[in-house]
């Protein structure tokens, strides 16, 4: 262990990324169904960095499938922003790959080239993670305001926050820091879980999985809906009469309505008292999400993991639109923009809930909220990080979860190394899950 | 020929798909060379639909260079989705593409794989002009009001366009269409011209083209600007000592300001009166160009060349952020989803002035404004197309500029086949342009 951290310290060379299309076919059993994602199969594009002395970081782009070939060659098209680097400046290597003049094109800063750019960024902070020989959110949180402010490009964000704003939040987070860090690794952070929820179950299952996580202790819950206001409205009163009136249940349509019938059928479903209601809408719509906030008032709204950079987070905020703000861990560019939403939410005060679940997001995830606890909103108010208990198996560091909360990881890195066995297996189309598909 | 459109009346199939990279060195010479994209080398991800009875359809996507080859296997990821099929259903199959439920993870309906889906669509729109032996301006200005509306995914849009209020738009555009289509074949469509512009340009060739410009009939230009302050002024002083004062000079600032510094410099250049400032800042604020638009008022606004969907459209003219609605023809979902951005300009009253430029953007793009005049908005006034002077040689049947106006394309199609040597000479990296650099 010291060798490692002296090694660490010399100069050094990423000289070899490595890309694999990994697929687990979780539509044969319908986990993760809901009104817009009937079948999906959740994948990983995946990457790994390795340098001249032996170090690793890994990363990966979430998809749901079909495509994930698409995503696995866009990450692999950065290959020469990133051989014969290090990790040491992140934050001038994450502006170069966002603003690159000729990648940017395809955006810019959306859709498959983003999600490449930050399944690379991130296994760039797993690498440095890993070098420092800390827990990711850990070795963020121990950052100093200016160190923070220069990863993040303020680009398009100055009329809601400039770097002095940001430096202003961050100071302010400086004061308790480390009772922060205290508590977290004493008692972690709270989860909720929508592992009952998927549209494709039965009542009995989802009897049964509300049940489980009353019992497991998680403070909240949540369920899809959208496809069939009839069987939101059965399915909801099967919720609650297993939690009771009081417990949080949030619910999730998945984009599925237009702006009129998001408020008509949240309305219907009022008198079940939703905790939120996520996703009503398109992501790209913020005048629409606005509209609904307005219109299904005091029913909170939530948006975020298909939202594709801080541009619209940052106006879905302008605009009042977001009750709870969140975030995804590998869409938006990487931990870099990561941080500067997580800076906006601070700014206009709303807490942010992340989305996990897929492949790996939870283990991705939890840094960030921990980060945000620790060094930027200073509270766990109002504040949980969403849980799906499925394919935590396939990491080499899976999250715990212990009395419905998630415990602050202790390994270096960002959680996101996945299994060599399970990637030679789920490789798609040739690991031994496919090939006889 | 009268044996060809027998022909193209009995079934047939979809049986292959060819995709290729192709890429100009234009960077060599800095034409196209603007505040964000100071080297590009236009490219095209092309493709090739051919049927079993001999006909074919082109398409392609648009980029500036680095990148063209993950946009090039996005597309050829499409393949299962046409191959066996027909191009008679275009309504039905364009929304097969855009909603398939493991593909809409990796935008929803932006980026990469957005821009393949309108490559695809395009190829589609291509291939059913061609059997029909129309010019496809031609083919959708004789669709009924309903077969057009069919055509459009209303998804997301219900809050401003209905389908009920598209027919209404479309059957009192019916009125006059005979006349309208006479008009075309006539006079043609004005166009504007960009070619004097691009930032890497000394200002005696800004003066020689801005002068040319003037001499050809064209009724505006186009300065690029956002670099450095002092140089636009002085560009712009010498473009309006050739043109005179009142000649329409548009200025574009390709995305390069944050919302306050876009209104301090578009007011600094106030006194050379610009027509319009185009992409002040992000294509993603529509909140950011409604501000700009109210901060530099009575300077009109236009965008929409980078902005991503309907979705975004919808929003920036709800926002009365827009003077001016700049499609694109390969970057939003095709035909399909232009048509319904046209219906939209035309629901909130906003001209038409079509992106173009980069490779065989003003070969498509004219197809779509002579649409509009024809069948939606029934007007020419305020209306111009961008042009742009070079890479129209590689077309099989290119652009014809008369007096500072498009000719009306006469050949079946959608113009966008590319010549074979031209195809062999610049495909990367193996052509002989790409070859030996």
């Amino acid at each position: 262990m010291r060798g490692d951290v002296e090694k660490a310290a010399r100069p050094y060379r990423i000289v070899e990324m490595e890309t694999r299309d990994i697929r687990f076919p979780t539509s044969r059993e319908l986990d993760g169904s809901d009104a817009m994602n009937p079948d999906p199969d959740y994948s990983a594009a995946y990457v790994v960095l390795r340098t001249d002395d032996g170090f690793s970081g890994h990363g990966f782009a979430f998809t749901i499938g079909r495509g994930n070939d698409v995503q696995t060659s866009a990450i692999a098209a950065l290959r020469p922003y990133v051989i014969g680097r290090d990790a040491e400046d992140l934050g001038a290597l994450y502006k170069e790959l966002v603003n690159d003049s000729q990648l940017r094109w395809l955006g810019p800063e959306k859709g498959v080239m983003h999600m490449a750019i930050s399944a690379v960024v991130n296994a760039l902070w797993d690498l440095r993670a890993r070098r420092a020989g800390k827990p990711l959110w850990l070795l963020l949180s121990e950052m100093t305001p200016e160190e923070i402010v220069d990863l993040v490009d303020f680009r398009y964000l100055s009329d809601a926050l400039t770097p002095e704003q940001a430096l202003e939040i961050l100071r302010q987070a400086e004061d308790g820091k480390a009772g922060r860090i205290e508590t977290l690794r004493r008692e972690g952070f709270p989860a909720y879980t929508t592992s009952p929820g998927w549209l494709g179950y039965d009542d009995d299952k989802l009897r049964r999985l509300c049940k489980e996580a009353l019992d497991q202790g998680f403070p909240q819950i949540k369920l899809k809906v959208g496809a069939d206001l009839a069987d939101d409205v059965r399915r909801f009163r099967v919720a609650r009469e297993v939690c009771g009136p009081d417990y949080p249940i949030a619910i999730d349509a998945n984009q599925r309505w237009d702006v009129d019938s998001a408020v008509a059928w949240v309305r219907a479903l009022g008198e079940f008292n939703p905790h939120w209601v996520e996703e009503p809408t398109s992501p790209d719509d913020v005048l629409g999400h606005a509209a609904i906030a307005e219109g299904v008032r005091p029913i909170a709204v939530a948006t975020g993991e298909h939202v594709q950079n801080r541009i619209v987070f940052k106006q879905l905020l302008q605009a009042g639109a977001l009750s709870y703000l969140q975030i995804d861990a590998a869409r938006v560019g990487g931990v870099n923009e990561n941080i500067a939403i997580l800076l906006l939410a601070a700014r206009f005060g709303v807490p942010v809930c992340p989305h996990a679940g897929g492949v790996g997001l939870c283990e991705l995830v939890q840094h960030l909220s921990m980060f945000d606890y620790v060094a930027i909103s200073g509270s766990m108010e109002n504040r949980v990080i969403e849980y799906v208990d499925h394919l935590h198996e396939h990491f080499t560091d899976p999250v715990v979860i212990d009395d419905g909360r998630y415990r602050a990881p202790s390994a270096p890195g960002f959680s996101a190394e996945m299994r060599p066995e399970s990637i030679a297996a789920y490789t798609f189309p040739d690991g031994e899950v496919w090939k006889d598909a």
